[in-house]
């Protein structure tokens, strides 16, 4: 990554140097910078020189594994720096490892930023999101070569000041969580396509193509459209049906799910994703657990044409509830820690470059543009609306993945988490009830003021004896 | 809670001093020893007197508030007790405080227990279902009198030596995640039968109460059936209309959530009681969303005799779902940390006494005395043959509500959890696919070993455009 976001800077025009303690990797960037370029790029073999080599206030950009790692780079680093340069971390990094180094780097003057990146390696070429945080000046030092690498979409870079402290990597690790309940949503809509509707492997690589020249916009659609395509080169047929069904993860979700948890948001589509993978890792679980129980639910007669529109409908409304739970955790810790987000500008600088880039990111930036105090996605007028609409067609669909057994655990949790919010009365009354029963733990009443507690027992059991002459 | 404790462990025939700042509720304690017993039972005004007036090697139970409550009451206890003795914590704590406080009690000789107590006040004066958790010596220099307050079942007292450091309040921990899913499920039943069946209070009080007399057997069936039947004196109806739909919680779920998230295990029905609980803290933005996304699902024509027996067995099959996850989490951790967790016993010391106390448990625990080692409890053969019978019920009443609109988030998440965990293929692939191609992140492939890497979009992109002549 680090690579190509020096060889993206560098065609940019802006001098850059390079190091890396792999003398072969420094030597691999200046052939590529000669046969890409030429680019103005610079390789050094030692921290020194590479320190040196660069003007001041030095900005330096350091793209290794979070953690430990980052803390070796600082130190090898910052010995050559001076007071005013910057330190910029573009790892996935845990946002309070960047609090903590902001503060130990500023007793010799050194500015820190951490900044997330997304994009992988195709955007860290040409042109990722990028969400910076911590010194304001740092970042104004190097903000013109950050508008000019980001992605470009027609309302701007795909950059802005994210916030203080580590806001840039807390805001990046929302949007992985995003990603994450993208995905999953993404692969109950296969799921129930296929084995719900039958679709073939080339019937979803259209069905994909199609949805991607409408509402659901985006690139995770339109790869997901391009891999039904691919054709395996060992065996028969698609090659997506040959990859084993277990997936892989780095952290940032399992983060996310954390902090809606600490912070009393709820995110549980983003949750949901996070179980899935989890889940889908117990493989051989699954195969024993699929023997043991195996009667499934029943497939009635499906209407393929309905069902394929009705998925694109569901897997939309889902998608919008996901999103609302993402902006609600950034806000949640926004105020936490005071961080002044505007989250009508991070829907702006996800538009281009990052894995979860979608047309309705726009909609969803002009939605807090119109009311920045909105209490969640899902009650903007114009998502609402859409939400209304597309109702039924989601609960059919939820509907019928449960009667075949097929687990739609994404679009589940989303249309349960609108059907709790859309709702003045829940059953948490119960509740209430119950914790004042067994822990006088109080309740309020919904007609007057006060905290109340009641000897329920006591009286349920006098009534139910009400009556009884001994 | 302490008061209680000490009523209780003096009854059984224990000398028992006893000792809190406010000097009144040392009185207030004494004069209940007296009108309840007489109890042999010592109050003490200075924490000197009070360490001083215990035989040694002394058991000091603290019952304070969880935190730092908890080590000013160490700090000021310890500075008179000798090696040997033990501080025995029966509060809600973090469990990586008690392995803390272990450490630094040690330096002195104090040995030192955290130990889960459930039951609540009741519990605590009549038998509790004990966690005790840490210095294996200080349980057995107090085990015979916890054996003698624990409350009492027929396979013996709710109490055993959990394993080292924090096992007991880790247990303790996912015991109130449990009971969290519980609850909710309990809440939703209820929300069903009320709003998709139209059941009365009266209905809901005869119902619940017949439920208790299967298999659902249950401290919070029971008092479930109970709340429904007490009136309000403040107003017309049944007391439980009037409560505020906003629940309270203490952290202990939270806790559970994000210790599931970081051992990997999914948690998800434990979890939708946590959203759920943030979500009903919502009640103003819940008012509004129900005023702009008002039209609901649709209600069709209703069976209510059937859709009584269906909520039950929905209940019943999302019941066991979430003790799965739970004891799924415990197993997860008891690896991480070596603490040779026995779940069958688990499940034992929680059948009396505690607030998640029901007749199932009993089945727990012979599931996994039968097998030490099973996956989960739903491939368990008595309850996996369980959940076959009773899915095409549980699926109605998922498949019901979510067409009328009420949210069942946890019998969702339970359902999608039984569905994801009973199926040998996931979608999964995709989501490898997915990665592979935007991070290079590898798959690998059901029919051969290795770690495969392909050029998705140039593949798809050249088959694409096969065929074409130009």
């Amino acid at each position: 990554m680090g690579q190509n976001l020096a060889l993206n800077i560098a065609e940019k025009g802006f001098p850059i140097s390079v190091y890396n303690r792999t003398t072969s990797k420094v030597d691999e960037t200046l052939q590529r910078a000669q046969s890409e370029g030429p680019f103005p790029l610079s390789g050094h073999h030692t921290p020194r020189d590479f320190v040196l080599s660069l003007q001041r206030p030095r900005s330096v950009i350091i793209l290794v594994k979070a953690g430990s790692p980052v803390d070796q780079t600082i130190a090898a680093l910052s010995e050559h720096m001076e007071s005013g340069d910057c330190i910029i971390d573009g790892g996935n990094e845990w946002y309070e490892n960047t609090e903590r180094r902001i503060q130990e780097v500023s007793n010799r003057g050194i500015l820190y930023l951490g900044m997330g990146v997304s994009g992988g390696e195709e955007g860290a070429r040409n042109g990722p999101s990028l969400m910076p945080g911590g010194s304001f000046q740092a970042y104004n030092n190097i903000k013109d070569i950050l508008e000019k690498v980001a992605a470009q979409v027609e309302d701007g870079p795909c950059v802005t000041y994210i916030g203080e402290g580590g806001a840039g990597n807390f805001v990046k690790m929302v949007h992985n969580g995003i990603e994450y309940g993208d995905m999953q949503l993404i692969s109950e809509a296969y799921d129930v396509l296929k084995n719900v509707g039958g679709l073939s492997n080339e019937e979803l690589g259209e069905i994909f193509g199609e949805w991607n020249r409408g509402e659901l916009e985006s690139f995770l659609i339109e790869i997901t459209s391009d891999i039904f395509k691919v054709k395996d080169d060992l065996a028969d047929g698609g090659l997506v049906d040959k990859i084993l069904d277990k997936t892989g993860m780095k952290g940032t979700g399992k983060w996310t799910v954390q902090q809606a948890a600490e912070l009393s948001v709820a995110a549980p589509t983003i949750a949901a994703s996070l179980d899935c993978r989890y889940l889908s890792g117990l493989k051989e679980e699954r195969e024993n657990a699929a023997e043991i129980l195996r009667e499934a639910g029943l497939k009635s007669g499906i209407d393929k044409k309905r069902l394929i529109d009705d998925v694109r409908q569901a897997l939309y409304a889902s998608k919008i509830c996901s999103y609302a739970q993402g902006m609600n955790l950034l806000r949640a810790k926004s105020i936490e820690k005071g961080w002044n987000l505007n989250l009508g500008e991070m829907a702006r600088i996800w538009k281009g470059g990052c894995i979860i880039r979608a047309v309705f990111l726009d909609r969803i930036k002009k939605a807090y543009q119109r009311n920045p105090n909105l209490a969640s996605l899902i009650v903007d007028p114009d998502f609402a609306r859409e939400m209304v609409q597309r109702q039924a067609a989601w609960r059919r669909v939820v509907g019928t993945a449960i009667s075949a057994g097929i687990s739609t655990p994404g679009m589940c949790a989303s249309l349960a988490y609108f059907d709790t919010y859309r709702r003045a009365r829940l059953p948490a009354n119960l509740v209430q009830a119950q914790r004042d029963l067994f822990g006088a733990h109080t309740y309020e009443r919904i007609d007057r003021p006060g905290a109340f507690h009641t000897e329920w027992t006591k009286l349920a059991r006098k009534s139910n004896s009400a009556g009884v002459l001994l």
